[in-house]
């Protein structure tokens, strides 16, 4: 792609390094912003430095916060013996979404992948262990994706903890609720049948 | 979606409103530059408001350029006598990619659209009336995009010459180049025999 621009040809390959978005789309975008008025590219802009300069994450489970305790460690109505581990804020926002949950969190910012030179120091890791150590959380629940990374990370957690007393839990795989039998995979089907629930509670979840 | 910190909120909404950016979409690109050191968010965010308040129109054919005149425009090697006529600053890419067409370019800015608020005076047709008068251009070639709004905007122009001593031509519609007659719209079909072109000359193109 040849510009006629060096403004432009620069916008756009900066606009390029965001994930997902090539160089067609991040001429879109730039051009689209160019026919906007200049507050809108300011405003962009703006909200962008500032989310980075003066983000802060919450001291205690390392969710994005503007305070120094999120909102959610902050509720002294949430049950601060449960704890949610989870790889990214995205996935807190998700479970918030079920209004299913009334623990507390602990965000790891990631999980462990050496294809991509992410280990457990690069994680939150150390600070959750130094929660449990306190004594108040009595479940660790893992609520990382089901793949390699994420198992990986799950059971360098679940080794980190021996000898504390904890009851560790995983979230529920099965088939998703409104899904066929016949067009689930064998692992999720299979393990849906290990781990099959009784069916009053099944009733009761709705 | 509810979140945890106004700060990620208000760089969230700024990014949706870029076109074809959704809410997740925005999400998940805020969050990649948060992971990131702070220099990129600072060279996209630098990019994009020096890009909007320092850009500058050829002021012959109205394409981004960092000179008065753009790169094309300045070209004495041109043919000065042949214009293109299109719609914005991506389709003089395009049409400079195939490294066919040794003319300049009038960049209208956008199309003629009722529907969304843009009439004649919004676009750069004004000038490109100017520039016919002037006496050097013998042929406008019209290349906008085969929509009503298009079709409109090239009759809106074709009026505006009248009285003028110049060619006007259009860019061939057909089937592309290595389609099957079989999947082909009747329209492009039926206007691509009705323009049948001599044999020798589609030699000649290759």
């Amino acid at each position: 792609m040849e510009f006629s621009s060096k403004l432009l040809e620069n916008a756009v390959y900066e606009m390029s390094q965001l994930p997902g978005i090539g160089k067609r789309t991040a001429l879109r975008l730039v051009l689209h912003l160019l026919k906007q008025p200049e507050e809108r590219t300011n405003l962009l802009s703006t909200a962008l430095t500032k989310l980075k300069s003066q983000v802060n994450f919450c001291k205690c489970c390392n969710n994005i916060s503007d305070t120094e305790l999120c909102e959610i460690c902050a509720n002294t109505k949430r049950d601060g013996t449960l704890v949610c581990v989870v790889e990214d804020i995205r996935d807190v926002m998700a479970i918030e979404n079920t209004s299913q949950y009334n623990g507390l969190y602990h965000v790891l910012g990631g999980k462990i992948s050496p294809m991509e030179g992410v280990g457990p120091q690069d994680l939150t890791i150390q600070s959750l262990i130094e929660r449990v150590k306190k004594g108040t959380i009595k479940e660790l629940i893992f609520a990382l994706s089901s793949t390699m990374e994420g198992d990986t990370t799950n059971f360098y957690i679940y080794r980190q903890l021996e000898g504390l007393e904890i009851t560790t839990s995983t979230i529920a795989r099965g088939i998703s609720v409104g899904d066929e039998l016949e067009y689930t995979d064998e692992v999720t089907l299979g393990r849906s049948i290990l781990h099959r629930v009784p069916f009053e509670s099944s009733i009761k979840a709705g």
